[in-house]
């Protein structure tokens, strides 16, 4: 009945081999001829949830379909008292994504469920639908619908390249219940499981380059976003206006820009967490002329931080530059709405027992702040403590260029699988 | 045979009629339901033109129609071996421009020559063809045929608003001989002019900002343009790419952005004549998203100054910052090609000597760089001793808003009166 010590012990080749075989088989059954497509609450995501279950049934582990077509893949623990142990990701993918976005979580945890044969505690694989936004516009529809969380107006929306087509629809036909998720019936308790764990492969470029197989998460952003904010300033004259008389667009949204950057970069000084982005930043196409000071400028601005306190406190110093560029050009920075989501700490106990793990392994690893979103927010934000391996991974994810080394997958895997199976003993 | 001295007398009545009445019959005869319209070498331009025959010719003065459908209206000196004053400007207007952009020269030139009964030098009065690039995207036709400077390739150009309609054709229309202006024959000999006046409306704020009804005009800024300039960074995920790892271009540009102003600052502090505008300033609407960290954005830059040593200058400066992004932010700067337009002075002494005729007689002014171009730097490149009054003017130009107070229009007809009759005792 004792586990193997979490000492990162290699995964055996038989399951190497198994998960070799099975990212081949994915990718064949799902290649449309750029990259991989698997539609939420698609046929094809369906398939390959089926050919996981048939592995682990085969292997003699129990598969059960919840309400809203969730795959949960068991191996019962000998104590069924006690809250199990879970992991899991997805296996829809972007229009002509990659085959490792979601996938190497789902088969990570498959290999972690086959390496431990009689574990006191019960432990769970949930292949969860619809991560992705790109075909509903909402990400994290099945671990959502786990805790109660699935808005029902979400069921109205169309799928992006078939308009015609509502994803309750789509539910409905792919086995899920919707009335049951249309009246938030809750699916999962948070206080039954100990704790859980998602492989992912990273969708940036920091373990690239710092040289490190794996990464360990320390929490998923949350963001403040600002999609449709303006720097509003005076059209006129480029040759007849002197400068003490301007009041320009783009010279005031680029200092505001540039006094944001040189904030962000005193944050990033201090340590704290952040990403800014401005993706939109654009004269206005019907009014802009290389002979006139432009008069507005639209942009977006986006900020993101594991830590809600950074949000905050970097939210109030965009307001206070925002003033700082009215009184000082005369050209007003008008935000817009804003939209914001909150950040999901990963539990601080496990992410130091996964650094132990690396440590005494020597395993060269990195703590790092998921910019992406992951269900496994989901799973933290209901209050399970929770835990995220990153694998490093080339060409960012959501193309068909993803490129995840199978060695480094097999490092992940077997943290991944001594996270699993030793957690709850950080947690006591 | 005695001009009166140089006092600026007020305008008499009669003239200042004269001149309300004709701004009426421009206004109401070139109304097109919004603005002003008078198309290059269209009808309503030469309609115009006629207007301002029939009362000079009434005057007694004479009148002749030049190879490029110019008007000349001439006041005949006592010395015909003098060099003759001349002064000038044009009346065609931009689609839906305003009454004041050229027809203020031509009629406060009329009013200087009827005010000057026997005049020891003749004195001219240009009534200049095209000088909008509204209509064929070339400015200062007229004036630039005078000197053999039309180049005959522009004769092809399509009208903007027809573009059926050559400019050659339409020249052809309204009078011009065609093949003599394609063999770039010259019309006047610079040496034939003691000096060449102009008076015109403020394109700018700066005089309504002064509070001063008249201008002194320094020089016609020249500019550097880059219509195609390009930062040029690497698109990247905006929650998953740390800062260290970004090649921003929008904070790429805004730092350019930023930089130059600060040159442009410090060079006005230093008493350097300078204007910079970033006209265009846009990431790229296929590609750009808000979660996306911009791989790159187009903008144009322009700088204008009445100095082709600061021009120069400020285009070593804005190399050196381009390097600098590029060395700092991994964003390279491509510029992009180059067009450049010379700048013109106005003639130092003619300058002196309208300051003291204001000083003298109390009239609040202010010396100016003109960033508009005008057929007044045609005539001081080609070497003639060129002078500019400007009149203060609301609302810029090019549009039905010009507002222009009649009786600043009288001070500054008073003043190009005086330059036109008594410029040239300061050359000697």
């Amino acid at each position: 009945m004792d586990l193997p010590a979490p000492t990162l012990a290699p995964i055996p080749a038989d399951l190497a081999k198994l998960a070799r075989e099975l990212f081949a088989a994915l990718r064949e059954a799902h290649h449309d001829g750029v990259g991989i497509t698997r539609e939420t609450y698609g046929p094809g995501e369906t398939a390959a949830m089926r050919r996981i279950e048939a592995v682990a049934k085969q292997a003699g582990l129990a598969c059960a379909w919840d309400a809203v077509a969730n795959l949960r893949i068991t191996r019962d623990g000998a104590d069924p008292a006690l809250p199990a142990a879970a992991c899991g990701s997805h296996l829809d993918s972007v229009p002509q994504g990659g085959n490792y976005d979601g996938a190497a979580g789902v088969i990570a945890g498959l290999l972690a469920l086959l390496a431990a044969p009689a574990p006191r505690r019960t432990l769970h694989l949930f292949v969860l639908r619809g991560e992705e936004s790109a075909w509903y516009g909402r990400p994290y529809l099945g671990s959502s619908a786990l805790f109660g969380q699935f808005d029902p107006a979400w069921l109205d929306l169309p799928n992006s390249r078939d308009p015609a087509l509502t994803l309750g629809a789509a539910m409905a036909r792919e086995g899920a219940e919707v009335p049951a998720i249309a009246a938030r019936t809750t699916l999962l308790d948070p206080a039954a499981l100990s704790h859980f764990v998602e492989l992912h492969i990273e969708q940036g470029p920091v373990m690239v380059a710092r040289k490190v197989p794996v990464g360990l998460v320390s929490g998923i952003r949350g963001n403040h976003r600002h999609p449709s904010a303006r720097a509003i300033g005076e059209a006129a004259h480029s040759g007849a206006v002197p400068r003490w008389l301007r009041r320009d667009a783009v010279l005031g949204a680029a200092d505001f820009a540039m006094r944001l950057d040189a904030t962000w970069r005193t944050l990033l000084e201090r340590g704290e967490d952040l990403v800014m982005t401005f993706g939109i930043f654009s004269t206005d196409p019907r009014e802009h002329a290389m002979t006139r000071v432009p008069g507005e400028v639209r942009f977006t601005l986006e900020w993101r931080s594991e830590s809600q306190a950074t949000l905050d406190a970097f939210g109030a110093l965009v307001a206070a530059e925002a003033a700082e560029i009215a009184r000082e050009r005369r050209v007003t920075i008008a935000l817009g709405p804003g939209v914001r989501t909150p950040p999901a700490m990963m539990d601080a106990r496990l992410l130091a027992f996964a650094r132990r793990l690396c440590q005494s392994a020597r395993l060269p690893h990195e703590v790092v702040a998921s910019g992406a979103g992951h269900d496994a927010a989901i799973f933290a934000n209901a209050g399970v403590p929770t835990a995220m391996v990153f694998v490093r991974n080339e060409h960012g994810s959501h193309n068909p260029r993803e490129a995840m080394a199978f060695d480094d997958f097999l490092h992940g895997a077997a943290l991944l699988r001594d996270i699993l199976l030793h957690g709850a003993e950080a947690l006591t």
